[in-house]
């Protein structure tokens, strides 16, 4: 492979003058100078290598990317938008799962830092942890999806930009659509680990259900999954759930579950418990992922705009990226509600 | 943030003492030295930025991976696999999606070689193309996933180890296990793009069914999804062809799906259709995705041994980064079929 000196040798200068070129720094450089590395580089298919200007230019063109898993098809469809929106800026993406665990998140911290990647967007962990105020300090800039604060709790230091859907508006909305169709008797079915999102999305259901006539006649529905990062064990942990609620005395009759993927956990339980949906309990889910038609009936689902959300996230990271110093904000997306079957007429 | 200026001043020790412990560079180092620099290094939280050290070592401690799409669960899986995989070595993991799309993928490779990345792991896509020889070329180490030669086809010639199912067996597990329970009259339901892996499942198809008593009793059927690169338009082509399935004259009693989610279109479609699955028609998948349990019925498909798979991967690269002279080999992964509820007892 042809380094800097086959290209000086090529070209007949030196390398000092190909470094110039290398670093922009051509002002001085004569046309005719320019055009003959120019060619050398083309010639001997020469990458110049981004290490070497990054020691002076303190530039990697990568973000960090860290899901809890990426199995999960939420996770998976924001990763492949943020891919999307990073490589129009020139970017490409470093992919961590943590499975929601702090020294899976540490490494990954330590590694960017020690490949001189300085942006990173983080999904969906708490990251009012030391870790991620340690990394910060050493330089590394960050944009947080879901992370939005709780409307209940006093507002926390935020310590970097954060970007969601507005789940309180998405657990709202859900619970309103089932009560608009006339179910008297709904639950929240959850995962029992606190998310954030998770209990902005129960603040939202909770919301709903007050304001309506059904103010006695709501309930929260939790099970412990057995890692809690949400890809095929929250599907069992909602067909668990859902023969768990078959045999309830009086079981609800309208479900918002907490993701597609319990919605969908749910939906093969209650089937397998002899109770038809929509007919019998009607099922929202939450995130929209391509899941909802592929299964029978279509699940309704509450949609995030990702395209819109991972494109402010990429151009906020890169802003934040030339001035660490912009205010950090909070930046809520309104979701939408998507009509399919598994909903009562 | 501490750079290695810092470290040396606290250490007590000139700069390049410190290049030395950072390079590994210790056998003429003094012991109470080698200390003093360790404590500078952990006092001052100092993160030896790899960039510099790779201008001497050359290394990066990432590899590339390169999917079509990581919205196709098999293909999230098998990156979720690869970065425990990596994880082990101490490497991270640079995302491609590509789309099957040669621009995309020559601009990733690119990418990796201007960032200083010597490894990657391609997965489902033509490395035979000049964009893959190019890049070789220039000093890229590649691994592909689910390129294995085709069978009827003279040997190419191979230009990188090869790991991938075998998917002549899939196709031929999943046709035998259709006859094995009595279906009469079976068809191999797929893409029209034609993808090695694919070519690869249909033969192993054709192959069961003529060594049966169904050599006249089979048939391959195709149709054009918008893409071809397989998340979720693929369920959508599994219901369009269900449709035209079901208004054949003589329908097939068995199918197998080219991968899980045309399986799952299929089974969606066929129930739209007034038909059921597995009493009227049976269906096998392959790939094995954590979806074949959302669904009702569960879907009966052919398991790759990821974990294996991955691990294989990772490591065969890993050998060729330290010595590129190693012979390309291909390896073949059997694959085994996964019994649920789909497949008529």
């Amino acid at each position: 492979m042809a380094n800097i000196r086959d290209v000086a040798q090529r070209a007949g200068v030196s390398v000092s003058t190909v470094s110039n070129l290398l670093n922009g720094r051509t002002n001085r450089m004569r046309p005719e100078t320019l055009a003959r590395i120019e060619a050398a580089i083309t010639e001997l298919q020469f990458s110049p290598n981004r290490a070497a200007r990054q020691l002076k230019t303190g530039q990697v063109n990568m973000l960090g990317l860290l899901v809890p898993s990426i199995v999960n098809p939420s996770f998976a469809e924001l990763a492949h938008e943020i891919d999307i929106a990073a490589k129009q800026h020139g970017y490409r993406v470093l992919l961590g799962n943590t499975y929601r665990n702090q020294e899976e998140e540490r490494t990954f911290l330590n590694d960017l830092l020690s490949q001189g990647i300085r942006g990173m967007i983080v999904v969906s962990t708490m990251t009012e942890q030391s870790h991620f105020h340690d990394a910060i300090a050493r330089g590394l800039v960050m944009v947080n999806y879901d992370m939005q604060t709780h409307p209940d709790s006093p507002k926390r230091s935020v310590i970097s930009d954060s970007i969601s859907m507005d789940n309180f508006q998405a657990g709202k909305i859900a619970a309103q659509h089932l009560i608009n169709r006339g179910c008297q008797n709904i639950a929240f079915v959850t995962e029992s680990g606190k998310t954030v999102s998770r209990m902005n999305r129960i603040s939202g259901f909770i919301h709903a259900a007050q304001q309506s006539d059904l103010s006695d006649h709501y309930r929260i529905i939790e099970g412990k999954a057995r890692f809690g990062y949400g890809d095929a064990e929250m599907t069992e942990l909602g067909k668990a759930l859902a023969k768990t609620i078959s045999q309830q005395a009086t079981p609800p009759d309208g479900i918002v579950a907490v993701n597609d993927v319990m919605a969908i956990g749910l939906i093969a339980g209650f089937r397998a418990a002899g109770i038809r949906v929509p007919e019998d309990i009607s099922v929202v889910g939450i995130d929209n992922t391509f899941l909802t038609s592929l299964i029978t009936p279509a699940l309704t689902s509450v949609a995030p705009p990702l395209t819109e959300i991972a494109t402010v996230m990429v151009d906020r990271l890169i802003a934040r990226l030339d001035d660490p110093a912009i205010e950090v904000e909070e930046f809520l997306f309104l979701p939408e509600l998507v009509i399919r079957e598994s909903v009562v007429d």
